[in-house]
Formats: C-alpha cells, structure tokens, sequence
C-alpha cells in the first residue's frame, strides 16, 4: 500500500515536471533528463512510469481534460442559467490556467508546434462554449438579433486569446481582465431582462452570487 | 546591378523560406539546412546573408514589422474615422496573417517558447488597438459607459486568439469570422449615431466603403 502510494505520488511529481518543461521549453525541446531532474525522481523511474515524452504528454493533456470535464460539470451544476454557467467557467478556466501547471500545459500543447496533435482540449472548449450558448438561446437568455454563431466566434476567439496573452503576461488571466471581457460583452449579448440578474465577476462557491453586494464580517 | 538583384532576391527566398519553416517547425526544430533547401540556395548562399538562425528570424520580424506599419498607416490614411480604421485595420491584418507567409511567421514567432523575444508585433498591435480606441473616445465615437480599457482587452484578446486559432484552421482568419466578431462587437461598442456608418466587413481599396449595397455592373 505504501508503495503504491509511493508509485502514486513519482507518477504525479511526473506529470507535474512534465507540464512545467512543456509549458517552458516546449515538447521537443523539454529533455526527459531535465523532467525527471525537475521531478527530484531518477531517469529509471520514469521510464518505469512512463515509455517515451509522447506517452508524458498524453498524460498531461489527460489530466487537463479530466480538470476541464470538472469545469463544466461544475458550472453546470452551479451556474444556474447556462449564460451564467458560461461565465462562471470561463473564470475558473482562466483561473486555473493562471495556476495549475497542468491545465496550462494542456492548453499550452494545443498550440505547440511541435508535438503533433489535434488541439483536442481546446476544441473540447470551443464546444462546450457553442452548446452553452445553445442552451441559453432555447432558455431565451440571448438578446434579439445575436446569434449563437457570433457569439461563439467571439467568446472562443477572446477566451484563446487571453490564454495565450496570459502565457507571457499574467494578468491577461486575471479576474479583472475576464470581468472586464463579460463587462462588455454581457450587455450586447444578454437580454435586458436576464442582464441584472447576471454577474460577470467571478463566482465563489457557497456565497452570494453578487459578492460584492454583501458586506462581509469584520 | 544584376548580382545585386540576383543577391536582393536570394534574400527574399531565405526570408519566405525561414519564414514557413519557423511557422511549421517552430524556431529550435527549423533547420538551416531545410531552410537553404526550401529556398532552393547553397547553404553557403545562406550563410553570405545570414550569420545564423537568429539572424534570420530577426529579419522575418523586421519584414513582419514593416508590413504591420504599413497596415497601420494605410487604415489611418483611409478609414475615415478612427473606429473604422480600428475595422479595417483587423480585416487587413487578419488576411495578411492568412496569406502571407512573414506576416503569420512574425505572430507565431511571439508565442514561439523555443525563441527568446519579447513579442514585439504583438505588442506594437495591442498599443495600436489601444491607440485607435483612445482616439476614437477623443472624437466621441464609443458609446456612453464603454470605457477604453475594456474594448481593448476584447478586441486584442479576440485578435489574438483569431491568430492563434487560424494557424490550424484558417476559417478563423475569413473576412466571415472577422465580420462577425464585428458584427457582435460594434453595436456595443460604437455610439448609436457612429454605427450607421460604420462598415464591418472588410473595406475595398477604391470602392464604396459598403460594397454589398452597391450593385455590380453585369
């Protein structure tokens, strides 16, 4: 049992090295000697854990689609409408991205030359930001004349952008910048009705919604 | 006068040519070796223009420079108003990242992690997006309680994310995707008096500012 936790824990410092070489240096130019130096763990566990970089990446871009699903199930549950949702999980996205090598590896993999793939963390965004969309269309959440099509060439076009603006300069993945985006954004895309009851900052979960309505305790 | 054409055009080859190789491969994993071939020259031909890879990507980001300012003045000469220069600037520079390849090289060199830099085309793009929307505010054409500051952050965000995602599939840099992202952008962003004239597509260099309204001679 130990040492299957033990297993447990090499496997995940793993993963973690590998994301923080592959976000640096990018997949080709990241050395499994220097992953597994990264790691504190020897050349032979790695190999013992995973069979070549590509088999790394996979499980980097794994574990970022595992915390991506979490994302929009969460926001599913929590975010009540689905416009609601889809602003709820553009922040905890931009968040996580911001904080968690993992997460920004994977979508940092996306868009790396080169390692061959089909950009499938992003394309999984790209449709879960249509479908919410969707979603809020059919719950009568959009405003008159905008259609699902425009918005999503917008939102998916501005969400990859502050990724990728992120990647060199933090605070593009900063609250405030993703507040500022649906700052502008709700208002031409929300009917008027639905629009006060929206809150483009982000959520924190088990407080009011508006958390900067209610005071707190001193 | 001949070899100096002969030499200015060997030049232009290796340029092009290390160009689509740093966009495809990336800066480390492009060869000096593939790139001489792909230009169709000796490698000694390369290394008479060029000291090294270096060198060469330097001089793709300086043509990359140029071509944007070029792209800057020309919106200011002709957009008429500075929102419309904003449009159309975008139109132009979306279909040059499209279709040329020094222009689409000198955007992914920025976000190349194989390459120090420090995203100089970006960046003069982000100041120009910013400087367009400060001079916009001056002539009163943003809408009330639309505050520079935040069409910046959408619009270079969006920008940005139109490159990245068009360098996998160009849909995403179609003057149809620019459109829309216009389309949606504009009626919140532009006072209501502004946004009668202002075209969202893409401008045609002495034809009427709305082709689309303009019947075509048969």
């Amino acid at each position: 049992m130990v040492k299957q936790q033990r297993a447990a824990r090499t496997r995940r410092a793993l993963i973690q090295a590998a994301a923080e070489a592959f976000t640096q240096d990018g997949f080709t130019s990241a050395s499994l000697a220097a992953i597994s130096r990264r790691a504190g763990v020897s050349s032979g566990a790695l190999h013992f854990h995973f069979e070549s970089k590509n088999a790394l990446a996979q499980a980097v871009e794994d574990e970022a689609a595992a915390a991506f699903g979490q994302v929009t199930h969460r926001a599913a549950l929590h975010g009540g409408t689905p416009l609601q949702g889809l602003v709820d999980a553009t922040h905890v996205l931009m968040s996580l991205i911001a904080e968690d090598a993992v997460m920004r590896a994977g979508f940092a993999l996306c868009r790396d030359v080169t390692r061959e793939n089909d950009a499938a963390l992003r394309g999984a965004w790209q449709r879960w930001v249509e479908d919410a969309l969707s979603r809020a269309e059919q719950a009568g959440q959009l405003a008159e004349g905008v259609s699902v099509r425009e918005v999503t060439t917008a939102i998916v076009a501005a969400t990859v952008g502050l990724e990728v603006l992120g990647s060199t300069q933090e605070q593009w993945l900063s609250r405030d910048a993703v507040t500022r985006l649906w700052g502008l954004l709700a208002p031409r895309i929300a009917r008027p009705r639905e629009l006060s009851a929206l809150s483009c900052g982000p959520s924190r979960p088990g407080s009011p919604r508006r958390p900067s309505a209610a005071p707190r305790p001193k």
